[in-house]
């Protein structure tokens, strides 16, 4: 189930781009590190025009693709050349699910939002021969992997938009995240990571898909029926067709795995801690875009953290589906960000 | 452990009434019910000075007490007869664990927030011959049966202060409590509600515990460390050392049945599900208390529900302990409680 899931049929076209032995920051190792991404546009012959998109938690580059690339919209392929690229542990690129024993499933190492960020800016500048990107940008975890390279690499981007997340996890989110590890590791299918198949832990993935729908969605949208528009009826209607159905075709320690890396996520490990030090190197013009009603990262832990980049502006925008509007499912949602994205694209 | 728990030495001293057998709204019965209570206070010859204060989720008529009553607080026994009531399934009154087999543990009947208001008019006319309270009030749970006493018996009570609670819970809640559920009942050691002890139960408790916690507080209770002021050092610290450790003498079949219970409550039962005219039909002079931060009942609900009460007014308080500021670890909360209970009892 999971093979059929992560593949070309599914979420391609896509490539991978080989890295070879990769170190990470934890001191382990990934052998042959794939990164799996997917591009739209041309490359400018001046190499000015590329966007990088990072992927989010449970998302591929194919659920980017569908809710913000295309003609007309910001990230318009006639304009830009766009990356879209899958993280570490996300089933495309090198993961617990497609990495060949002994150091498969439980055994995949911890791997942090930098090194997803080095092995990326490894495939812009040596696959590609860009120096500097017009735009990083993405959400939830994409926005912790836009926050790492803006830090990181400051003079690599011209632009950043982090949307709806943290360059440093709050207690709360790291509460709240650990809560969704806990809800699949508590299936005792899971068995450590061992279970003989993914479907066998389909219990603890649905407890994970309820805590995930109870505290990612708005309370308005399960009030006031804002599902309906896409066909549920009852709130089990949308949480098991809509919720379940996406995280039960995917690999439980994908999961876990990408999970942790979310609740650890950090920009200020480079500089002791010191976050104000961190987000104060950052050069690229920054919109950091909050969305109002989002119950994993609330406005104002987004704030506080926007008031510490320079020159940046926080943008917000409003919707029912809360954070996981991200998904598209709001065309309202949808078209603030584009204005957004291409004020900021404008500058 | 349980037995211990729920104890006089620990929830004391409370008294009991005995209702013989009563028949529920699901149409089973309890045989041989008993409601605890404690009161505070005289009743006055009129038998008009009397308080009425049904307990929340988890809770006993202990903390109501700690939190709420005494000398120079709105609800001084100087002034007031004060009863404040145990739920049924909450450990005092009869409940899963008490109830000898073969109907108890997990064979104990449903209860509805119904059921324990009809129990409770009944403890308050038959044993203290009151026809009419000063004031009905409760938090959460407690608001439940608030709402509850003003729809079901209109004429039986002066005022109502229902704070942080709904009268019919929205789909949002019933869907965040049904996870509440899931935490403790996805133990593998729950079996079905036939343990062998309650603290075999530990993992679904101390889970649940902290998806509870996660939503229950506010984001800034954690990301200030606000609980650093009661001893805790971080949010591990916190929420084994406060919240874990409150769940964890309980009787897992307890929680089950009272998050049932509030999970289900609907006041426009009477009404064939029309709350416009369950809550239209409150004669009580009505408080409806909101706690801005609160996760578990958004403010944007509790004024949906008081337009619908004739006269009512909308009373806010703000505090980073979010809905568990009804606990009475917030200083400013209490004042402000007290504030508005005072007006209320004056009007």
């Amino acid at each position: 189930m999971t093979e059929a899931y992560y593949s070309q049929k599914t979420h391609g076209p896509f490539e991978t781009h080989e890295l070879g032995d990769f170190d990470l920051v934890s001191g382990e190792k990934i052998r042959g590190l794939n990164i799996a991404y997917a591009t739209f546009g041309k490359l400018s012959p001046a190499r000015d025009n590329a966007v990088l998109f990072p992927s989010w938690y449970s998302g591929s580059s194919k659920i980017l693709e569908l809710a913000y690339v295309g003609a007309g919209r910001a990230l318009d392929p006639e304009k830009y050349f766009i990356i879209l690229v899958n993280q570490i542990g996300a089933g495309l690129s090198s993961s617990p699910s497609n990495t060949p024993s002994p150091f498969g499933a439980a055994r995949f190492p911890k791997v942090e939002i930098a090194d997803d960020v080095r092995a990326q800016h490894r495939l812009v500048t040596e696959k590609f021969g860009i120096e500097r990107l017009a735009l990083v940008l993405g959400g939830s975890m994409g926005a912790q992997q836009t926050y790492e390279w803006a830090v990181r690499f400051p003079g690599a981007l011209r632009r950043a938009a982090p949307i709806a997340g943290l360059a440093r996890g709050t207690p709360y989110n790291r509460l709240l995240v650990q809560s969704f590890i806990d809800a699949i590791t508590s299936d005792s299918a899971f068995e450590d990571g061992w279970y003989e198949s993914a479907s066998r832990v389909h219990r603890g993935l649905r407890r994970h898909a309820r805590v995930f729908a109870a505290s990612g969605f708005s309370p308005a949208l399960f009030n006031t029926r804002g599902f309906a528009e896409l066909g549920f009826t009852t709130t089990d209607d949308f949480v098991t067709g809509f919720v379940e159905n996406h995280f039960l075709p995917q690999d439980p320690n994908n999961l876990v795995q990408l999970l942790a890396k979310w609740r650890d996520a950090d920009v200020s490990r480079s500089t002791n801690g010191d976050l104000a030090a961190a987000l104060g190197g950052v050069r690229a013009k920054t919109f950091v875009i909050a969305i109002d009603e989002d119950g994993f990262f609330p406005l104002a832990d987004i704030e506080a953290e926007q008031k510490l980049i320079p020159g940046s502006e926080l943008r917000r925008v409003s919707s029912p589906w809360g954070h996981l509007a991200l998904f598209g499912a709001d065309g309202a949602y949808n078209a603030a960000i584009d204005r957004h994205l291409r004020e900021l694209l404008a500058a």
